[in-house]
């Protein structure tokens, strides 16, 4: 965790979606470690002051900008970015937001949402969530990426095989992270800072919320990776697993259909046994609760489960 | 852990596959505490002696056999049948198949394979795994299920809203599940007790291991439930994330094909490493490592993760 930087990378250096002929911020030798300050998902767009009222007026030209690209000396097609992630710097504001036609039950929600948050920055402390619940940190970046090979300008909201926007929230301090490069010298960003988020990320947005992260990036020769893989050097679910779940789940044909129904029956029986609204509900879900396959193989019937933490309301 | 049960049902009282028709075993009061006998999942036809020549021969018409069926005096459809498990008897013999046409990667391992376990009823400690490892022991029952409202007899693979071959890891001691009544009686049965198992059951067995299972059936009165749910006491994980894991990925547009992608890069990962056959891999994958969706938002691609924990290999 005190692993010093040798450079810090301003977030005006930053790009919106992915493209091999955005020039590199840096070129750096392998094992050098970088300090990235990250810009929030909505590219400042919204900010502690934001209502409602801000969210159907997004510019989604703006949305999830990438601090970087960076390139590594040496690193070529065929070789694997590490990316050993040691500390992040979480500025205490955030937001979760039901962005209209975004998110898993995007046809059940349609008007728009949000909730801002304020966190302590230093203790960490679980945020409170105004409707109700405490919720447990931890942070990291849900977008960290490569350039493609493809020439041309790719959204970054899809992740994609050299990583990119892929939310998964255990790529946390202590993380080491392997992506598949494409291009020569990798070109490496990272943004989308999340102060907490459920697997999954059911609404569409975590605790987004800007912050400075410090890694180390090096190269792995040869290691012709299909996809990202990472290791965790510790547990990932014991900040919020003391108390044990509330879980529900969707028995079915289809995994996307099991998700969807074990995540409604989650929004309800929230709502109705902690005075939420549905969308509150939604909302919290997406921040802590989690979506796991439990069955894959008992065919034609699988059985996805959403894993609600007990402590967070209790 | 120490309820007592008022009744033992003994193993001979089983059934194959789900039919309102079959006489209940016995008629017991709402807050009854019972012990089951619960035979493993291939019907006694796997022993310790037994060798993967004796897997091609299974009799499927034998497979997956539940204890009971209890006929639940008072419970009516619209009800939920709430069981609260007290507590699992293991017998200290196991198995883990892969079943040709059977599992995630059936296409990938089309040859049987078998691994008989002896575990430690006792201590519970890890149990060790021939071709490498010790796994974390943490017992539930597979099959855990009402019968259906439909009449005829149903196939006992696929899981179904009254629950059934759920395969839910989490169904652990000291779990409350509730699950959707569908005829007079629910007629409750229980089966394919598992030692341990991941999330996924990716192989399409755990450590397939007989034992007793001692639960309470109760009512909840017009619960109206679309789907199972449960509560459980405490953390779900611990006893196996305390290193860490390793994580592989797959990002794309089809859940399914994200999960046989993960799973297919960490039994690579563990064959390389290791110096297992893939098909020792895959089994061990089955009864420890977990699946998770890690991003179901980001369109059109999702982000599926299998989580394969660091201390059985450590």
């Amino acid at each position: 965790m005190c692993q010093a930087a040798e450079h810090t990378i301003h977030g005006a250096h930053h790009h919106f979606g992915w493209d091999r002929s955005i020039p590199p911020v840096m070129t750096v030798a392998p094992g050098t470690t970088l300090e990235f300050e990250c810009i929030d998902a909505s590219g400042g767009q919204l900010t502690p002051d934001s209502t409602v009222a801000d969210v159907p007026g997004l510019d989604f030209g703006k949305i999830n900008p990438v601090t970087g690209p960076i390139f590594v000396d040496g690193a070529q097609p065929g070789d694997a970015l590490k990316v050993t992630i040691h500390e992040y710097k979480p500025s205490g504001f955030g937001w979760t937001a039901n962005i209209p036609g975004f998110g898993l039950l995007a046809d059940q929600f349609p008007d728009p949402a949000l909730h801002i948050w304020s966190y302590d920055k230093v203790s960490m402390a679980p945020a409170a969530y105004g409707p109700g619940g405490r919720v447990p940190l931890k942070p990291f970046a849900g977008t960290i990426g490569l350039a493609p090979a493809e020439p041309g300008l790719h959204s970054v909201v899809p992740p994609r095989r050299m990583g990119g926007n892929m939310d998964i929230r255990d790529l946390a301090a202590g993380t080491e992270l392997y992506l598949p490069v494409e291009v020569a010298g990798a070109l490496f960003s990272i943004g989308d800072t999340h102060a907490a988020q459920g697997d999954g990320e059911v609404c569409g947005t975590a605790i987004e919320s800007p912050m400075h992260t410090v890694l180390t990036l090096d190269i792995v020769r040869g290691a012709d990776l299909a996809m990202p893989r990472f290791t965790t050097p510790g547990p990932v679910s014991r900040h919020l697993d003391e108390k044990g779940y509330e879980v529900t789940t969707g028995i079915g044909e289809d995994l996307m259909e099991g998700a969807r129904t074990a995540l409604s029956q989650m929004v309800e029986l929230l709502a109705a046994r902690h005075g939420m609204t549905p969308v509150e509900a939604y909302m919290l879900c997406s921040v802590c609760g989690d979506l796991r396959i439990s069955e894959i193989v008992d065919q034609p019937n699988w059985a996805v489960s959403f894993y609600f933490p007990r402590i967070v309301l209790d």
